[in-house]
């Protein structure tokens, strides 16, 4: 019991550390002091809950503001703050009529002005200004699609296409500073990929964009084709950026957590993309030549394992991620695995993900269920449910990825 | 070039610490001082190897002994040692009679005597007296493999049908103690498997016996039946059993030598089963979180990984993993992944392993080689080829699995 409690501990320490109130409470310790205006503009899906903490830590710093985020996703007014609802994942009047509020309100700003930008997935649809009409813009978006151009493609035209993305609102800024504070979603934290960017140099250039649109002869207006000559800012030296709330914050967070209950811990990774069941077998791994250190220490790694459909069953990548180990740490005294997904949902089940101990093998062979057979169903719901080894958080409001844990008490 | 000069130092060194002569020399030092004889019995096939350095050792205390080794291995005479060949994997005629003469050499010691016990692979077949019939043993063996009897259960028959196996060898010797030096070449150092464990206390009971030959309707004599119920020892105070030349040696070699070149080594596990490739994406992501740290680091994981085929091309376990890494580790500078079989033989190949670094990715994709294709065929050896990314070392004298290594260069 002592184990799953430290797990259970563990889980939702970890999770509270990166929900977005906090993670943006932790990043304005390191806000700027300026002698002028103060501007706040929020945009993405978790825009509303990070306004609501800036507000709640600086409010009294700012001169005005706006937050954009997901129609339904406003909970109601936040001081003297605009709060507009928009389009996602495609964007909407609303959008473009939201963004050009946040221009305006950050238009003629002097030196000693700063523009805090709170930016969250979802921001790409979110906060969009295009300098083409907004016809050409779906068509080309449509066309891209429709030829098989990859993410990185896209962005390269897109960004050229909007007045806000590839560091351009950054750009549109100055000479204002802009202290822009980031929630990933993304594991590697892509600063250039996250909300497409608009704070954040571009790396991409006009001759990328050119061989993309003559590999996949786009039909373009005069107005396009020139904006795709248009280069993005390389350099912007009126931003800092903090990337917060991501999944090596979780990570770290529960490290923090693993040392309190009185592990060592080990972060492995936090960006771990590989196959979730084999990443579980890695994992038991480490326990089996850990065992005699006569030390309590903790293995975490965190990311986004992916799991390949063989079977019908009922499951989630952190369930299978822990399954799989089971069958590794069976036998071994005071050793678990779990792991779970930040957001509090795992596959298309409502756990948030799995706990297995050196007994869980025995414990589910005495009930006739083999783990070989269980993976290759892809049904560790069903097997974890079992075994009393399904986490179940509910939806967190977060989602920062996942972290798995590997635990040796001694 | 720095890192690939790490590598070949890293194998080399790592081999050599793991060859027979080496790991004996080593275990040696623990030989305990005793008043009377030394008899040396080695049984494995690398037994001679073992004897040789033995012999080097502590010859002029041994007062007579026997080496018996797989026909064709024995590669002179040492001192006053007997040398025998014999069957393997099939014991023979010669197995028998040649472990009739180590049994008669180790019959009436005393308590200030010593048995210098040397064990190796294959020792299962060379050592073996057997209590019925050779005719009934074989007709027993080929019931239990017909009836998919796993080996546990195999060994759990077998170990009852012989004078020597599970313990009894040690048994044989008392009141002499026994000092036994292990060559493993399983993973986890299983001692009740290894040669079937003549000097290890047998872990599996009378009843496990008779519940396989009630599972299986065995057809048993009298006299074999007699012997499924004569218990094998479950404690044996006369024998030291020290394990050397194993996996867990060649990655504690490998992570001195990393440490004398300036790299701070992390032992993952020494146990690694997962498969190839996906073992190579966990080091990846590993390197990727590790970058700036500012500290030479080298992650090493041991084992013996997997490989499910789905192509027809040529390749082993260690250069899929290395290659699967290279994906992963793109563009990082000062950052590399090899594995390398100690064997010097990586599946059907000419090569050890494989070697990638941060360029690795790049060089191919010059070639119009992509690494997710060449995985799907299982060609690892053929791209690893084409950017000089193959380990060769030639036969290695030894065989104790693989060893992965993630260097990070600062």
């Amino acid at each position: 019991m002592k184990l799953r409690n430290d797990c259970e501990q563990i889980i939702s320490r970890a999770i509270t550390a990166v929900q977005p109130d906090a993670a943006v409470r932790r990043a304005l310790k390191e806000l700027p002091q300026v002698q002028g205006r103060v501007v706040l503009v929020a945009a993405g899906k978790a825009a509303w809950s990070m306004a609501r903490a800036a507000w709640d830590c600086v409010g009294e710093r700012l001169s005005g503001g706006i937050v954009i985020t997901k129609h339904g996703h406003a909970q109601g007014p936040i001081g003297s703050l605009l709060i507009r609802e928009a389009g996602h994942p495609v964007p909407d009047d609303d959008t473009f009529s939201a963004t050009e509020e946040a221009l305006a309100l950050t238009q003629d700003l002097g030196e000693e002005d700063l523009v805090l930008f709170l930016l969250s997935g979802g921001g790409s649809a979110l906060f969009e200004a295009p300098l083409v009409p907004r016809e050409e813009l779906q068509k080309v978006t449509q066309s891209l699609l429709a030829c098989g151009a990859d993410i990185v493609e896209m962005n390269t035209i897109r960004k050229r296409l909007s007045a806000v993305k590839g560091g351009r609102f950054a750009q549109h800024c100055a000479p204002a500073r802009v202290f822009s504070v980031v929630l990933s979603d993304i594991i590697g934290d892509p600063l250039d990929m996250i909300a497409s960017g608009p704070a954040y140099p571009d790396s991409s250039t006009c001759a990328d964009a050119a061989a993309i649109a003559a590999k996949y002869a786009l039909p373009l207006s005069a107005e396009a084709a020139a904006c795709l000559e248009r280069e993005t800012p390389k350099e912007l030296n009126n931003v800092r950026t903090v990337i917060t709330g991501s999944v090596r914050e979780l990570c770290s967070a529960a490290a923090g957590v693993c040392r309190e209950l009185g592990y060592e811990p080990v972060v492995l990774t936090d960006c771990l993309t590989c196959e979730a069941r084999e990443a579980g077998d890695f994992l038991a791994a480490i326990a089996r030549s850990h065992q005699d250190t006569g030390r309590s220490l903790a293995f975490l790694a965190g990311g986004e394992t992916v799991v390949h459909l063989t079977g019908k069953g009922k499951g989630g990548r952190n369930q299978e991620l822990a399954l799989a180990a089971a069958e590794g740490i069976a036998g071994l005294d005071g050793t678990a695995v779990f792991s779970v997904g930040s957001d509090g949902t795992d596959g298309p089940t409502d756990a948030a993900g799995g706990y297995v101990d050196g007994r869980t093998r025995d414990a589910l062979a005495e009930q006739g269920i083999r783990i070989f057979d269980v993976l290759r169903q892809n049904d560790a719901y069903t097997a974890l449910g079992a075994c009393g080894g399904l986490i179940v958080t509910g939806a967190t409001g977060t989602n920062v990825n996942d972290v798995a844990v590997l635990l040796i008490r001694r």
